[in-house]
């Protein structure tokens, strides 16, 4: 399959992105891939395959790569005389700001250009984590209880500790803390404010029961990946997720039972269902009391999270043949030209 | 003051949005107005003031007139030798899909062009009509009940009649309509699904007082318009909010009571604030029984209800002076770069 990898982003997760590239042009191997980055500063650059390592964006070689446009249909390359036109099927993987906000998604979609990856509506659901509780709750999905800060107000938190403090619209674990009594309250409220004017706390659930569970609709139906059982520690502070957006090997099928499989899948299809089609997402379940929560949803998961497909290729194939289709208006100026003809003119 | 309109769009609004330009460009007069058409091709165009008719559109007149593509803070008129850069502050005035969607709004914030509009995420919840009783939900505000119909499904309606059949997605009364009793809906849930593939029913509620009220946030607060008692028969039907949407004469102050005029306001307040920042939006309210309802939010009114303000120009000054800042992320590649150290790069 052609395709081209988008990635980058003027976000804390760009490096991120840049590893989850990596990752995938090493995964995809046998595809005609190409690779389009997009810089800091919201500057397009074609990227030669060979290219692609980190050293290449660190230290600012990427610069001396070809320029792109957006244009109709394609990303273009403008030369003295002539341009290249670079088009077909895309793959959005800028994590965080600009990749899953629903900027480019938008940016995609009003140049006709195709992709995997989430809709506008879609992004705005999963990137702010307040949205997410609401959509949960339409949709009968349990979530977390939580309260909302707008500027550090501690006494105002009625939730016990220990509990989780987050950025509103961060991924990737940047800004979170785990905060265990009132003394640790004020760096990491500190901490998330860097990152974002809106904050979000949770309770912190200690040893509670974590699944990962991965899906796409394509031929009438969601194609689920395994559930895991991410192995972690306290969790995953942003030096190990880092890591973790390369991970390329497969992973062991979580060993729960076939009731809980069952259920996993049916929340996670209430979160899809007329909102992600197009994308291929990654939620993140807790298990409390027996009970299903959905504590995230990954729009653009890292490398894709590859490593929960038996058969990721055909299912990123499968995946791009079934993109859903934007309804756009006919506009005849019936009514324009119906007062036009009432006035005589 | 300098303002850029933007206008048109590939939207079923597309010749309303045409309306609305006009009238704000003899609204604003004594501004420095600009004007850019967006066609239903997503191609943009510089129209000189002067030719500001609606014929000029109807015709493809426009076609003729100077081609602009998007750039870093700016759209750009590209000659053979040189270019021509058209920056400054915007005017976010399309109608329906493209302008209220959240895809022109991302277009403007990715290249950082000024604009006065709803941000992505406001789009989002006042373009589609379910997402706004979730914000409704979210936030205390009393909404109709309704259902939600992804497919003609005339036995799961358990609304009673008279009821009201609407397009998820679409403003301006389009595809709207009422229905009195059974043999009616067909014929309605046709109209509506031919502009959208989900569609919602409400109680339609008779002789209802309906009250709509705009505002925007600036120097701290909400600056409120008058509250209109709008003049309707059943409702608007689209030829009727076509000509409403060139309305330009100040209207009457609505015949309330203080109290229901704060109520409107504070439900107002609870819709806007940390969503709609940076754009100037009418809600629509009802009340039945005494209690305030929210029908929708206009995030891009019709030539941005101008009439509903005693001094609309200083309003939009004002506004064009309290935008919100999106806060972008400073890439440093810290991680790429204490990797590469690690491994002895």
């Amino acid at each position: 399959m052609k395709l081209t990898i988008l990635f980058g982003g003027a976000s804390f997760e760009h490096e991120i992105s840049i590893v989850s590239a990596i990752t995938l042009k090493q995964k995809l191997s046998g595809f005609d891939l190409s690779f389009i980055f997009c810089d800091q500063d919201h500057q397009f650059y074609l990227v030669d395959a060979s290219k692609m390592k980190a050293l290449t964006f660190s230290k600012g070689e990427y610069k001396k790569m070809p320029k792109l446009s957006l244009s109709l249909g394609a990303f273009v390359q403008k030369g003295l005389f002539s341009s290249r036109d670079h088009g077909g099927m895309f793959l959005n993987l800028i994590h965080g700001a600009d990749g899953e906000d629903g900027s480019i998604a938008a940016l995609l979609d009003f140049f006709s250009i195709k992709y995997i990856g989430p809709r506008i509506d879609a992004s705005v659901f999963s990137y702010d984590k307040r949205y997410t509780k609401w959509l949960c709750n339409a949709r009968g999905v349990k979530c977390l209880k939580h309260e909302e800060l707008s500027v550090k107000e501690h006494n105002n938190i009625k939730i016990p500790y220990p509990l989780i403090v987050k950025p509103s619209r961060l991924g990737s674990s940047i800004g979170v803390s785990i905060v265990k009594e009132e003394s640790e309250l004020d760096y990491a409220l500190d901490s998330a404010f860097e990152f974002d004017s809106s904050v979000i706390v949770e309770p912190f659930l200690q040893s509670v029961k974590e699944y990962n569970l991965a899906g796409f609709w394509a031929n009438g139906k969601i194609n689920f990946s395994i559930v895991e059982e991410p192995h972690k520690e306290e969790f995953l502070d942003f030096e190990k997720k880092y890591m973790d957006f390369s991970r390329s090997e497969q992973v062991l099928k979580a060993d729960i039972s076939k009731d809980l499989e069952s259920r996993l899948k049916a929340n996670f299809e209430k979160i899809y269902k007329n909102l992600f089609e197009g994308a291929l997402i990654r939620c993140d379940f807790f298990v409390v009391d027996g009970e299903v929560y959905l504590n995230e949803i990954n729009p653009i998961p890292g490398s894709m999270a590859n490593y929960l497909f038996e058969d990721f290729k055909d299912s990123l194939e499968l995946l791009a043949n079934s993109l859903p289709h934007a309804k756009r208006a006919k506009i005849n100026y019936e009514y324009i030209h119906s007062i036009s003809k009432a006035k005589g003119k």
